[in-house]
């Protein structure tokens, strides 16, 4: 079998979310890294290429020379950059005929998404977006189960993400954190915890329940020293069915969302319910591989990952599945889900189930439409 | 030990509450039940005053009559039926010179709770609402742990009072159950799942975090069929210090408020998360014997009822409990703890820990505020 | 109606079983306490009294006066004295005519616990023995669901009761603990862990099961200083059909059993797992109000208390639940009712569901058993 | 960075363990499958090999002939078949020189697993045997936490591994059922359960505690149709300080262990409790990154894997960690743990941290010595 083949820009050792990209592509031996830019600091890109095995030939010391050179030569790039550049490197890759993958948000603004989305379909390339969340299995299982009509009507969904990272900051390099990037709005763009959090929790209602957000209103907060963007975020969603599905205009449900990255002692409070009319579910990302349903007349279900009877609920669920119940699968496993499928629409040209254009684009819309509303008093604001 | 002795209106055998009353009574021998009239219904009166052992000469067929027979014979009356008449049997029992302890919501409006207020302080009457969950043992912790500033500034709030009762209507009843008394304005008053629970969920944030709401908003829906009332609401609230502290004009904290009867499976979610600056804390009535606290910097400690450590954190937290660590205490124990400490103010004319005019009087302003921000397209209320 | 009334011999005020004796029968307002003699102590006997609201002329100085006094005057006498005098009063009580409820152990030897069991049954006596743990709703239901075979045959149960409470030991009163009754056997008899909290769970595993335990072998351990009778037992069992079934002679489960008081940290540490042929089913006192069956082919089920489906399956539990499911009931609840089929007995004269004098016998059966195995090299022993 | 290359025995397409190795060893970029023996059917081996991009003229159609080619060219062999190979694979590849990772049990017999150690340490070869749970990261913090003291002297370990593996098995195959290689002496040796879970669950407890188990005794059941094997075991355990420690020959400590594959719903139940005389923990696999410390005297303190506390207590818990505190690490993670220090080991010819031969030996050792407990009554068994 021959391996595909990726190019990376960012990510170089020592950053978050690089070496979960690496590790997601590896587990499943779906692509080999044989090119990438792993940082503007010439000794760390070095490093970094030699630690990753990639070849120095490939090695390049600005993203423009990697998509000039690996175009047509690698399968698809990866985007692991800070905000600010996620939005011109992908136009460029995209212009240049690659495949990309590109960690969310997508851009600092609706209009260069939308420009992303526009270009990816003039030039059929293919968009990924990292939303890992929906990655999971049990995330999955949740949304076949919507599908299938075991809640009934969607009427509610309360939704956290909830971290506590700005307060996990010690205190004798506070000032240095108050510079971090995330806080910086030239590079995180316009938003810090909507953009950065909020965004996975947005793709992720509308992804199980498969309902869009209609208008929404917020309330910010930026309860950490010396941030000038928002780090905290309290949303109330309307919702109903698609665009083109009937009554689209109609609001057919209600959300909560709280969104806050100084919820002190949270490390990754991802937790979802969604109240139908039959039955409600429950998905905690802190404990990924159960699934809680809950009905009026009989007991609460507990689905387990990977159960046997799960498969004649979702065969999405299993297929993401790599080991047998009891046996825990986590967040990397989540995102090489993604790549999974990914991967299969670099190589089919056909449209798969990964976050792309769209998500990248509705989050985005999400962003602004929620800086809105607080910018005029919490007013409910058309998405 | 001479017992004390008090009245009871509404409460006939196979009500929810009325029960729960007694039982709270009953437990730690507070007070023993001497009169009542407990139905309108006289089958249903007799049978009730028999099955309580209460003398037929005590027993009326009208609240008035029992007030004029009983005030300066018990000690306190116990006001358990449905929420219009709230207003007029506690107004008449307060300037007959009883002392009352009547069901929440104190009244349908603002202006009869602060009527009732009035009365209770210009007669020296005490007046008791019980806002249960205050009285439970790890309620009471949250609430000093709060108070000794454990968990520094509060910033967010995030609540949650979902009942899924709505959904447990067996369709052969849906249309009874749709006459029901909490969905007609006439008995309910003017709001459903705010006055019924919603009430509760704010009593508790303001008890635990010291803080006063300043402004609401909201968003309601009906989604169970037939419903005039609202039966789901989304409410955002800014909180600050109480009157009377400094800087009590100032927004210091936010809160996301979730209230559902229609939140299917769900039995009496009541979940409260409060982050502040150094630590936050979480409790659920569902596992009501433990609380836990998380910290950036060490683990996330889980508080046991009444284990060895509570005595330095919380006086109040121990004298409410009656067990040792690992034998659950429950709901009917929490409404005795404020028993507890009524029938302490009762006998010593002396103010203690239970909800009185002061949360009867708020809660309402908070249910008139919510409901005039949806009316007002979701737009902050001032309370 | 008429209110039943009890004496009571020891459980004076600051005692730890004696209140919630008192607390669980005034909770459904099922006896009045009329009669006592709550300690040796004549000031600790008088005080508690008048706490209790007894009648001077009903308080005793020593327990032979009060069944001589009140046999046929109460309609029942409830023990809370230390393990040695409970064979000795049960006795005298039995023969004087009087029911009895005596707390566990029945007795200091199954010899002992035979006579009383034999007295009841001459005199026509109703005796019960508070296996409080039988009493809770969910145990009920456990019971209820293997009897109606929904886990099929049962292979094997795993049973844990730990207890930390000889860890905590303030170490400055170490020597006062050492002295303690608990692990003294004049007054604890030959055993300690087994005989107090051992018998809980072995009434617990025959209660859920209806199965027989055969024999058992041990192994024991005093870890605790200065303890001269064991605080830590491991133990296994060999169970089958109850004598009088089929097949009563063969093995066909097997069970683990951990019991312990120096489970450092855990509080009351009951935790039940029973599986069977078709299903699983785990139960955690520290947990009440939920049951969790597991299955092979279908989602984990969780019953609540009290849930509108529990009727189907076990009315037994929803006779023994006050409030709806959610909100939560506990300890007291659960001895409250073992008290009302206890009560019912006594005023009915007919046998009900409570632990009585089997339970008591077999309990003893057991104590001796373990510690034989244990004195035979962990030898396999008959019950 | 030049790669390290393996070989494969056993773990064809479609196999369980076969996959898991690979990802692991693909997780962290550790070692690339250059060569392979994965089914004696040739299609399958075919197949395989090129479904894992194996060079064609590396695939071998024996172990042997494999051996005999690959020794001196890859850096290690890793062994993924049926038990009864284990031992010959493994002795012929120490001998001709290779290093090897031999999947668990190491041989059918303890003479067998003491002559592969021998042959190992004459022929200064490296052998790994995947106690997997033993690399999770929350299971290093646990043994760290005891070295530290943090529990004090260990009195009493509680351990379940309990799967319903034999229960998921569909009636429509029952019959092929009972004829599959764990259940068949040949194939899986003497025992099933013991030598299947049992040793992971015993190797746990002694990696945990630091402790060495002295004697056992056991119950052994076949509760499934037409088994020869045992599928679930009562087991006891005497624990001491290991050999050539102080005190070596005493007794300290008692543990419970119960061991099934008939525990029905249970998916891979790995529980496990140690109490100490200071304080207890608790690991539970199916929420594999919490550890919960017990106290007596304060909060119970929920650890959170790769939370920054952690670097204070166990720099070996955090290096076994890849992502932040909150998202999920699991089973394939905690193998590529061990293969970590395995693959250290390799390039450094060092001990380091995984299981090897002492740990292959001693759970063979604990395997024959609970059969004989069992065929000799129960009797308490030297290891």
């Amino acid at each position: 079998m021959k391996h595909l083949t990726y190019a990376m820009v960012g990510g170089a050792r020592g950053s978050f979310i690089g070496p979960v990209h690496r590790m997601a592509l590896r587990l499943d031996d779906l692509a080999r890294l044989t090119a990438g830019c792993f940082s503007r600091n010439k000794v760390t890109n070095a490093a970094s290429a030699e630690k990753f095995s990639v070849d120095p030939s490939r090695v390049y010391h600005d993203w423009r020379s990697l998509i000039a050179a690996e175009a047509g030569k690698v399968d698809f790039l990866t985007i692991c950059t800070t905000n600010e550049s996620h939005y011109e490197i992908a136009k460029a890759a995209l212009e240049a005929g690659m495949d990309v993958f590109c960690e969310k948000p997508l851009s600092l603004s609706l209009a260069e998404a939308e420009e992303l989305s526009s270009i990816a379909r003039r030039r059929r390339r293919i968009l990924g977006v990292p939303f890992t969340y929906v990655g999971f299995p049990m995330v999955k299982l949740a949304r076949d189960l919507v599908r299938r009509g075991e809640l009934g009507k969607i009427d509610k969904v309360v939704m956290e993400y909830s971290q506590g990272s700005f307060r996990k900051v010690d205190p004798a390099k506070a000032l240095e954190f108050s510079r971090s990037w995330k806080l910086d709005p030239k590079v995180a763009g316009p938003s810090c915890v909507v953009a950065d959090i909020g965004v996975h929790a947005f793709t992720l209602v509308e992804y199980v329940t498969g309902l869009e957000t209609k208008s929404v209103l917020s309330d910010l907060s930026s309860f950490s020293a010396n941030t000038k963007l928002e780090d905290d975020a309290s949303i109330l969603m309307r919702l109903g069915a698609a665009a083109g599905l009937p009554q689209a205009r109609k609001i057919t449900a209600k959300a909560v969302l709280n969104v806050s990255k100084v919820a002190t002692g949270e490390e990754n409070g991802v937790r979802l319910r969604v109240y139908g009319e039959k039955a409600s579910l429950y998905w905690d990302q802190e404990s990924p591989n159960y699934l809680t349903v809950k009905y009026p007349f009989r007991p609460d279900a507990v689905y387990k990952r990977k159960a046997p009877y799960i498969a004649d609920v979702s065969q999405s669920s299993v297929r993401s599945s790599r080991i047998p119940a009891g046996h825990h699968e986590g967040f990397i496993e989540a995102l090489a889900n993604i790549y999974c499928e990914f991967v299969a629409a670099v190589v089919s040209r056909r449209s798969c189930d990964f976050p792309g254009p769209r998500e990248g684009v509705r989050s985005m819309r999400f962003v602004e439409a929620v800086l809105e509303s607080y910018r005029n008093s919490s007013a409910w604001t058309a998405l």
